[in-house]
Protein backbone atom coordinates (compact mmCIF):
# COMPACT_ATOMS: atom_id res chain seq x y z
CA UNK A 1 0.00 0.00 0.00
CA UNK A 2 1.19 3.38 -0.69
CA UNK A 3 1.18 5.93 2.31
CA UNK A 4 -2.46 7.64 0.97
CA UNK A 5 -3.71 4.11 1.10
CA UNK A 6 -2.19 3.04 4.50
CA UNK A 7 -3.21 6.74 5.93
CA UNK A 8 -6.47 5.71 4.30
CA UNK A 9 -7.33 2.50 5.61
CA UNK A 10 -6.30 3.39 9.28
CA UNK A 11 -9.47 5.93 9.15
CA UNK A 12 -11.71 3.60 8.03
CA UNK A 13 -10.31 1.44 11.10
CA UNK A 14 -10.43 3.85 13.37
CA UNK A 15 -14.34 4.93 12.16
CA UNK A 16 -15.03 0.99 12.79
CA UNK A 17 -13.53 1.28 15.94
CA UNK A 18 -15.26 4.40 17.30
CA UNK A 19 -18.71 3.55 16.20
CA UNK A 20 -18.26 -0.08 17.96
CA UNK A 21 -17.25 2.09 21.35
CA UNK A 22 -20.42 4.03 20.48
CA UNK A 23 -22.36 1.13 19.76
CA UNK A 24 -21.94 -0.12 23.42
CA UNK A 25 -22.92 2.69 25.22
CA UNK A 26 -25.93 2.99 23.14
CA UNK A 27 -26.64 -1.31 24.39
CA UNK A 28 -26.50 0.15 27.53
CA UNK A 29 -28.47 2.81 27.44
CA UNK A 30 -30.89 0.79 25.99
CA UNK A 31 -30.96 -1.73 28.62
CA UNK A 32 -30.40 -4.02 25.51
CA UNK A 33 -28.07 -6.81 26.71
CA UNK A 34 -28.28 -8.81 23.42
CA UNK A 35 -26.68 -6.17 21.86
CA UNK A 36 -24.15 -6.17 24.61
CA UNK A 37 -23.20 -9.22 24.41
CA UNK A 38 -23.13 -9.03 20.65
CA UNK A 39 -20.58 -6.23 20.96
CA UNK A 40 -17.85 -8.37 23.34
CA UNK A 41 -15.40 -10.60 21.92
CA UNK A 42 -16.30 -14.65 21.63
CA UNK A 43 -20.05 -14.07 21.22
CA UNK A 44 -21.55 -16.83 19.41
CA UNK A 45 -18.50 -19.32 20.36
CA UNK A 46 -19.68 -22.22 22.06
CA UNK A 47 -16.84 -22.13 24.29
CA UNK A 48 -15.72 -18.89 25.52
CA UNK A 49 -12.03 -18.72 25.14
CA UNK A 50 -12.38 -15.00 24.12
CA UNK A 51 -10.16 -14.41 27.22
CA UNK A 52 -12.15 -11.05 27.62
CA UNK A 53 -11.83 -8.90 30.79
CA UNK A 54 -14.00 -6.64 32.57
CA UNK A 55 -13.58 -3.92 35.30
CA UNK A 56 -16.42 -1.64 36.49
CA UNK A 57 -15.85 1.57 38.66
CA UNK A 58 -14.76 -0.05 41.97
CA UNK A 59 -15.15 -3.54 41.19
CA UNK A 60 -12.86 -6.10 40.96
CA UNK A 61 -11.80 -8.06 37.44
CA UNK A 62 -14.42 -9.89 35.52
CA UNK A 63 -12.72 -12.55 33.43
CA UNK A 64 -14.78 -14.55 30.56
CA UNK A 65 -18.15 -14.04 28.69
CA UNK A 66 -20.37 -14.98 31.29
CA UNK A 67 -18.87 -13.00 34.28
CA UNK A 68 -19.01 -10.10 32.60
CA UNK A 69 -22.79 -10.66 30.69
CA UNK A 70 -23.70 -11.46 34.56
CA UNK A 71 -22.33 -8.53 35.47
CA UNK A 72 -24.68 -6.03 33.40
CA UNK A 73 -27.59 -7.96 34.08
CA UNK A 74 -27.04 -6.72 37.15
CA UNK A 75 -26.09 -2.93 36.44
CA UNK A 76 -29.55 -3.20 34.28
CA UNK A 77 -31.33 -4.52 36.63
CA UNK A 78 -29.91 -1.56 38.76
CA UNK A 79 -30.58 0.81 36.83
CA UNK A 80 -33.40 2.30 35.71
CA UNK A 81 -32.36 5.11 33.27
CA UNK A 82 -28.73 5.45 32.50
CA UNK A 83 -26.92 7.77 29.95
CA UNK A 84 -23.27 8.36 28.61
CA UNK A 85 -22.00 12.10 27.06
CA UNK A 86 -18.93 10.37 26.00
CA UNK A 87 -15.67 13.38 26.05
CA UNK A 88 -12.25 13.21 25.24
CA UNK A 89 -12.57 9.79 22.89
CA UNK A 90 -9.43 9.04 21.65
CA UNK A 91 -8.59 6.22 19.00
CA UNK A 92 -5.19 4.17 17.99
CA UNK A 93 -5.26 1.46 16.16
CA UNK A 94 -2.17 -1.03 16.43
CA UNK A 95 -2.76 -3.82 13.54
CA UNK A 96 -5.63 -5.88 14.76
CA UNK A 97 -5.93 -4.21 18.20
CA UNK A 98 -7.03 -1.02 19.09
CA UNK A 99 -7.46 1.31 22.24
CA UNK A 100 -10.32 3.48 22.62
CA UNK A 101 -10.51 6.15 26.21
CA UNK A 102 -12.81 8.34 26.89
CA UNK A 103 -14.41 10.29 29.84
CA UNK A 104 -17.90 8.82 30.57
CA UNK A 105 -20.31 11.52 31.61
CA UNK A 106 -23.00 9.73 33.31
CA UNK A 107 -26.72 10.29 33.86
CA UNK A 108 -28.23 8.14 35.70
CA UNK A 109 -31.54 7.60 37.80
CA UNK A 110 -32.84 4.54 40.33
CA UNK A 111 -36.36 3.73 40.92
CA UNK A 112 -38.78 6.38 41.25
CA UNK A 113 -40.27 6.29 44.81
CA UNK A 114 -43.90 6.67 43.25
CA UNK A 115 -45.35 5.17 40.11
CA UNK A 116 -44.96 7.67 36.76
CA UNK A 117 -42.52 9.96 38.52
CA UNK A 118 -39.05 9.98 37.82
CA UNK A 119 -36.38 8.90 40.01
CA UNK A 120 -33.28 10.38 41.55
CA UNK A 121 -31.20 11.07 38.94
CA UNK A 122 -27.21 11.54 39.87
CA UNK A 123 -24.41 12.56 37.63
CA UNK A 124 -20.89 10.60 37.39
CA UNK A 125 -17.67 10.69 36.13
CA UNK A 126 -15.88 7.41 34.66
CA UNK A 127 -12.64 7.25 32.57
CA UNK A 128 -12.39 4.35 30.50
CA UNK A 129 -9.92 2.04 28.53
CA UNK A 130 -11.65 -0.18 25.95
CA UNK A 131 -9.38 -2.61 24.26
CA UNK A 132 -10.70 -3.89 20.53
CA UNK A 133 -9.84 -6.63 18.57
CA UNK A 134 -10.32 -7.09 14.99
CA UNK A 135 -12.85 -10.14 13.92
CA UNK A 136 -14.12 -11.37 10.56
CA UNK A 137 -18.01 -10.03 12.21
CA UNK A 138 -15.82 -6.65 13.08
CA UNK A 139 -14.56 -5.05 15.73
CA UNK A 140 -15.60 -6.69 19.28
CA UNK A 141 -14.57 -5.76 22.70
CA UNK A 142 -11.50 -7.56 24.56
CA UNK A 143 -11.43 -5.87 27.65
CA UNK A 144 -13.07 -2.55 29.25
CA UNK A 145 -12.02 -1.38 32.46
CA UNK A 146 -13.56 2.10 33.83
CA UNK A 147 -13.08 3.94 36.98
CA UNK A 148 -14.39 6.69 38.67
CA UNK A 149 -12.42 10.05 38.93
CA UNK A 150 -12.28 11.19 42.38
CA UNK A 151 -9.76 14.01 41.56
CA UNK A 152 -11.09 17.45 39.93
CA UNK A 153 -7.83 17.36 37.82
CA UNK A 154 -7.56 20.73 36.90
CA UNK A 155 -3.40 20.03 37.65
CA UNK A 156 -3.57 18.40 34.20
CA UNK A 157 -5.01 21.12 32.57
CA UNK A 158 -2.11 23.53 33.44
CA UNK A 159 -0.22 22.31 30.55
CA UNK B 1 5.85 -23.06 12.42
CA UNK B 2 4.28 -26.10 13.97
CA UNK B 3 2.02 -25.77 16.34
CA UNK B 4 4.29 -26.65 19.43
CA UNK B 5 6.93 -24.17 17.64
CA UNK B 6 4.06 -22.00 18.05
CA UNK B 7 3.35 -22.85 21.60
CA UNK B 8 6.63 -22.62 22.64
CA UNK B 9 6.91 -19.04 20.84
CA UNK B 10 3.83 -17.92 23.02
CA UNK B 11 5.00 -19.17 25.94
CA UNK B 12 8.39 -17.18 25.56
CA UNK B 13 5.72 -14.05 25.06
CA UNK B 14 4.64 -14.47 28.22
CA UNK B 15 7.23 -14.92 29.97
CA UNK B 16 8.96 -11.51 28.51
CA UNK B 17 5.28 -9.58 29.29
CA UNK B 18 5.46 -10.88 32.92
CA UNK B 19 8.91 -9.99 33.39
CA UNK B 20 7.97 -6.56 31.70
CA UNK B 21 5.13 -6.19 34.64
CA UNK B 22 6.72 -7.16 37.34
CA UNK B 23 9.46 -4.39 35.80
CA UNK B 24 6.94 -1.81 36.40
CA UNK B 25 6.08 -3.12 40.15
CA UNK B 26 9.58 -3.10 40.91
CA UNK B 27 11.01 0.28 39.72
CA UNK B 28 7.77 2.11 41.70
CA UNK B 29 8.92 0.44 44.60
CA UNK B 30 12.56 0.89 44.59
CA UNK B 31 11.74 4.79 43.48
CA UNK B 32 13.30 4.51 40.11
CA UNK B 33 11.91 6.92 37.90
CA UNK B 34 14.25 6.14 35.28
CA UNK B 35 13.07 2.86 35.46
CA UNK B 36 9.69 3.47 35.17
CA UNK B 37 10.33 5.68 32.36
CA UNK B 38 12.32 3.08 30.78
CA UNK B 39 9.52 0.30 31.09
CA UNK B 40 7.32 2.59 28.71
CA UNK B 41 6.76 2.86 25.12
CA UNK B 42 8.49 5.48 23.09
CA UNK B 43 11.56 5.94 25.48
CA UNK B 44 14.60 7.67 23.52
CA UNK B 45 11.89 9.01 20.94
CA UNK B 46 12.89 12.98 20.68
CA UNK B 47 9.73 13.66 19.55
CA UNK B 48 6.78 11.67 21.68
CA UNK B 49 4.28 9.84 19.30
CA UNK B 50 3.95 6.94 21.61
CA UNK B 51 0.40 7.43 22.63
CA UNK B 52 1.13 6.03 25.91
CA UNK B 53 -2.31 6.33 28.25
CA UNK B 54 -2.38 6.29 31.89
CA UNK B 55 -5.11 5.97 34.97
CA UNK B 56 -3.69 5.82 38.21
CA UNK B 57 -6.46 5.06 40.69
CA UNK B 58 -9.07 7.41 40.83
CA UNK B 59 -7.39 10.28 38.54
CA UNK B 60 -8.41 11.14 34.84
CA UNK B 61 -6.67 9.66 31.41
CA UNK B 62 -3.01 10.79 30.89
CA UNK B 63 -1.87 10.85 27.47
CA UNK B 64 1.64 10.92 26.44
CA UNK B 65 5.28 10.62 28.23
CA UNK B 66 5.56 13.88 29.76
CA UNK B 67 2.12 13.31 31.29
CA UNK B 68 2.39 10.08 32.72
CA UNK B 69 6.47 10.82 33.86
CA UNK B 70 5.09 13.81 35.75
CA UNK B 71 2.54 11.74 37.39
CA UNK B 72 5.46 9.23 38.61
CA UNK B 73 7.38 12.04 40.01
CA UNK B 74 4.34 13.29 41.70
CA UNK B 75 3.58 9.84 43.13
CA UNK B 76 6.98 9.33 44.30
CA UNK B 77 7.32 12.64 45.83
CA UNK B 78 4.29 11.89 48.08
CA UNK B 79 5.49 8.07 49.23
CA UNK B 80 7.92 7.04 51.72
CA UNK B 81 7.30 3.63 50.85
CA UNK B 82 5.23 1.45 48.59
CA UNK B 83 5.30 -2.20 48.25
CA UNK B 84 3.36 -4.15 45.78
CA UNK B 85 2.10 -7.89 46.10
CA UNK B 86 0.06 -8.99 42.88
CA UNK B 87 -2.08 -11.38 42.78
CA UNK B 88 -4.66 -12.43 39.81
CA UNK B 89 -2.21 -12.54 37.08
CA UNK B 90 -3.00 -12.72 34.17
CA UNK B 91 -1.93 -12.11 30.73
CA UNK B 92 -2.73 -12.89 26.80
CA UNK B 93 -0.48 -12.08 24.03
CA UNK B 94 -2.30 -11.40 20.70
CA UNK B 95 0.58 -10.46 17.60
CA UNK B 96 2.27 -7.77 18.98
CA UNK B 97 0.44 -6.97 21.31
CA UNK B 98 -0.44 -8.01 25.28
CA UNK B 99 -3.02 -7.61 27.57
CA UNK B 100 -2.24 -8.34 31.88
CA UNK B 101 -4.62 -7.98 34.42
CA UNK B 102 -3.72 -8.01 38.13
CA UNK B 103 -4.98 -7.30 41.08
CA UNK B 104 -2.61 -4.90 43.43
CA UNK B 105 -1.75 -5.43 47.05
CA UNK B 106 -0.46 -2.18 48.11
CA UNK B 107 1.25 -1.17 51.42
CA UNK B 108 2.26 1.99 51.00
CA UNK B 109 3.45 4.48 54.12
CA UNK B 110 3.54 8.46 54.15
CA UNK B 111 6.30 10.48 56.14
CA UNK B 112 7.42 9.81 59.26
CA UNK B 113 6.72 12.29 62.09
CA UNK B 114 9.78 11.40 64.17
CA UNK B 115 12.91 11.13 62.04
CA UNK B 116 14.28 7.58 62.61
CA UNK B 117 10.45 6.00 62.42
CA UNK B 118 8.11 4.14 60.25
CA UNK B 119 5.30 6.25 58.77
CA UNK B 120 1.84 5.45 58.93
CA UNK B 121 1.43 2.35 56.31
CA UNK B 122 -1.97 1.95 54.81
CA UNK B 123 -2.71 -1.02 52.69
CA UNK B 124 -4.91 -0.77 49.63
CA UNK B 125 -6.45 -2.68 46.59
CA UNK B 126 -6.02 -1.95 43.47
CA UNK B 127 -6.85 -3.76 40.09
CA UNK B 128 -4.92 -3.38 36.98
CA UNK B 129 -5.24 -3.88 32.85
CA UNK B 130 -1.75 -3.49 31.35
CA UNK B 131 -1.47 -3.33 27.76
CA UNK B 132 2.41 -4.05 26.85
CA UNK B 133 3.44 -3.56 22.61
CA UNK B 134 6.19 -5.41 21.10
CA UNK B 135 9.07 -3.17 20.19
CA UNK B 136 12.85 -4.43 18.73
CA UNK B 137 13.76 -3.82 22.58
CA UNK B 138 11.00 -5.72 24.00
CA UNK B 139 7.56 -5.12 25.42
CA UNK B 140 6.94 -1.94 26.70
CA UNK B 141 3.70 -0.42 28.06
CA UNK B 142 1.59 1.04 25.96
CA UNK B 143 -1.93 2.09 28.62
CA UNK B 144 -1.86 1.02 32.04
CA UNK B 145 -5.20 1.66 34.62
CA UNK B 146 -5.63 1.01 37.81
CA UNK B 147 -8.49 1.40 39.68
CA UNK B 148 -9.55 1.22 43.28
CA UNK B 149 -11.57 -2.26 44.31
CA UNK B 150 -14.94 -0.67 46.01
CA UNK B 151 -16.91 -3.98 46.19
CA UNK B 152 -15.90 -7.25 48.17
CA UNK B 153 -16.00 -9.16 44.84
CA UNK B 154 -17.86 -11.49 47.10
CA UNK B 155 -20.39 -12.25 45.03
CA UNK B 156 -17.80 -13.23 42.19
CA UNK B 157 -16.24 -16.11 44.23
CA UNK B 158 -19.73 -18.34 44.41
CA UNK B 159 -18.97 -19.23 41.23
Amino acid sequence: MSGGDRAAALEVDREAVLAANHALYEALENGDLEAVEAIWLGAGDADDKSGVVCVHPGWPVLRGRAQVTRSYMLIMANTEYIQFFLTDVECEVQGDVALVTCTENILSGGEAEEEGELGPLVGGKVVSTNLFRRTQDGWRIWSHHGSPVLTSGDDEDDD
